[in-house]
């Protein structure tokens, strides 16, 4: 199979891309890009405008996913998805997402660059909402993609009270026309997606670039402890049902069941008390679990365990405790023959072969629903993400971005 | 001495302009109204309007507060003062400070009825910021009115890091001249307060009203914890800084304090956690402490313990952690000669004499600084306040103002 010299490929575009979309953040100076918002729209517009430089039909789909299609040597083949997420956490890296979709841009750009069609179509997918920051609920974006979109999501509201329909409509989108984003199985060969580690492994490793064997499976949960408000200073200690202190054990909870396994995580991101004055005790509180284990059947065993010392903690403490189910994802496997055609790209390039699990979720997740899935990890430093000291290096780029470009060369769906 | 009828006085009166202004709220439905709201400047309009019907000279003054003067048999003589607060803790109840406004002001619309003039003023003063919602630190009208408005609060920051100084300019006061707003020892005989008592006492001893005999003192702190944020999926739980599960270490501690003496409570009320993200270890949690005592020793001597535990749980995981200091108020105790005044009142109107401390913080507290002071609790159901459940009945209302009525007409400062 022939291959082309990835001499042509430029790590330095891609650095500056993300870069570029790292400005397009909700305050100056720090990273947050969410869901529908007008710095999202930004962003979308610089993805869309790099895919049409780099030879691509480029559009946004119903649900903002930003989608840019190469043809193959004849129009209209399925194609290879590439992709990943344009969205971010609050204070965020600039690493996490966009560096998959602009690496993926930047070998559409080389194999247009050299007049190079492939006898399959590539499509390169940024995803408008991986992370789920906005209406904690994630992969939004490819979950439409799937088809696998849930509408009772739609109801979903954020801090602001601004529910997922208002906000799709408020952004020039069509709530009751997500299901046109859907893509049918036939129309896609595969989906491969390059994405930083997020963990320590390669850097431990001493490698730039690993083959993903699976992703860990997550279950999230909103709890919502409801006591009883009172005055800070008149109501004794022994009178209060205070839901914040009731909060406390079980965010102590979650930690002690989540340190007792050791592939198993199990964490608190958000905590909010209500009515939140400095002289009023807590009559509410809600927070919300995130708990994520390679293997289905750990998880589960862990969110029951959590589920049941909560309950318990609570009514110790004669609150009551509420909890509803955000999301519950299984383990996403990759494929072996993707991951076998990854490692020999890996190979070719004169890299060591690796593979690893994921501990955090992707995309991939959801596109494996309807499509055999790969993942290409990018070593980042001390393993740091979802924080704005989350880092790679321009050779870890350039390496990432070699392996994915002659993966897409030699890419071939087996029979 | 001559007294007044009370048949004059009317309770519907009071509970009609309590409901009122309980319309003047930042969200339909509930009732909050914090410091230099647009919904404060609507309840200033009523206070002010409601003073003038009651023949009153009224004005707004440089910090917000509604200042309203009748005249004694001479004009220009010192006065009388009566307050309480016109701003509300968030999701509030209706009684708490409004009450001991409305009521004073019904008590001089009977003696303007009645063409009634004493030998000396009297000033209902509603006070623009009692609770201490919006900027942390309590108290700014009655301490600009004592004076003691301490100029280095006009740096502190709302949610929406909007300045005190700021927040003063947009509502159109002026943040450099606070000082105007500072009254004269000389021209204030002494300070009366009605106010729900906010705690179960009353209701358990069967009674309408009770005098104060002091108000607890109390510490109020910020505590800010730093951890390191990361990826929720791919840090493994040995490996975290998690901020968040250190802080719930801490509220425990808190409680666990408080509950070490009978007379001491200690409160978490406000937590936060950052970045915020379902997916991500938070990096940073703020909270705040408030901690009183009927005595400043005992107080004191909690604050050492707290801080001392907090700094000890945040060491032993490796987290740094630091202290705002952001008020320490010391006991405020009544006068004995106005209790013994308001005590001669509550038995002229046919009550049963009773006094009580105060667990809940004041105006009384700054207003000490220049006048001798008094309280006068109504009882409340349940001993519930900062809370929508808050409650107080028709009946109680008429005894508390009757008290008071009778309390200003037989009012003499010993020689």
């Amino acid at each position: 199979m022939t291959t082309l010299s990835s001499a042509a490929l430029s790590a330095q575009h891609i650095w500056d891309h993300c870069e570029e979309l790292a400005r397009c953040s909700e305050q100056p100076g720090a990273l947050t890009r969410i869901f529908l918002s007008k710095e999202q729209a930004a962003a979308s517009q610089l993805a869309l405008h790099w895919m049409r430089e780099a030879g691509m039909q480029a559009r946004i789909d119903a649900i903002g996913n930003v989608v840019g299609r190469y043809e193959g040597d004849k129009p209209g083949l399925p194609c290879l998805m590439l992709g990943s997420h344009l969205d971010t956490v609050r204070d965020a890296g600039k690493y996490d997402g966009p560096l998959g979709v602009v690496s993926a841009i930047e070998c559409v750009r080389v194999l247009n660059a050299a007049g190079r069609r492939l006898p399959f179509a590539i499509e390169v997918v940024g995803f408008s909402d991986e992370e789920g920051v906005r209406f904690g609920a994630t992969l939004l974006g490819s979950r439409a993609v799937a088809g696998t979109f849930d509408p009772a999501a739609l109801a979903a509201k954020d801090r602001a009270g601004i529910s997922m329909r208002e906000a799709l409509d408020n952004a020039g989108f069509d709530a009751n026309a997500l299901s046109a984003a859907a893509r049918k199985r036939e129309e896609i060969l595969a989906y491969a997606e390059l994405h930083i580690e997020q963990g320590p492994v390669l850097e431990a490793e001493g490698l730039a670039v690993g083959t993903v064997t699976a992703i860990n499976g997550f279950s999230r949960r909103r709890v919502i402890i409801t006591g009883f408000a009172g005055h800070a200073g008149t109501v004794p200690m022994r009178l209060r049902q205070d839901a914040l202190t009731a909060a406390a054990e079980c965010v102590l909870a979650v930690e002690r069941i989540g340190r007792g396994e050791p592939d198993l995580v199990a964490t608190v991101g958000r905590i909010e008390a209500f009515p939140g004055a400095i002289n009023v005790i807590p009559g509410e509180v809600r927070f919300t679990l995130d708990i994520r284990a390679p293997r289905d059947e750990l998880r589960l065993a862990a969110v029951a365990q959590i589920t049941a010392e909560i309950t318990r903690l609570c009514k110790a403490r004669g609150l009551a405790v509420a909890f509803e189910t955000l999301q519950d994802n299984p383990v996403a496997a990759s494929a072996p023959w993707m991951m076998a055609q990854m490692d020999a790209a890996t190979a070719a390039e004169g890299l060591p072969q690796f593979r690893l699990p994921s501990g955090a979720g992707h995309d991939g997740m959801a596109i494996a629903d309807i499509a055999d899935i790969v993942m290409l990890f990018v070593r980042c430093e001390k393993g740091i993400s979802h924080n704005p000291a989350e880092r790679v290096t321009l050779a870890d780029v350039d390496a990432g971005a070699r392996v994915l470009l002659r993966f897409i060369e030699n890419f071939k769906r087996p029979a």
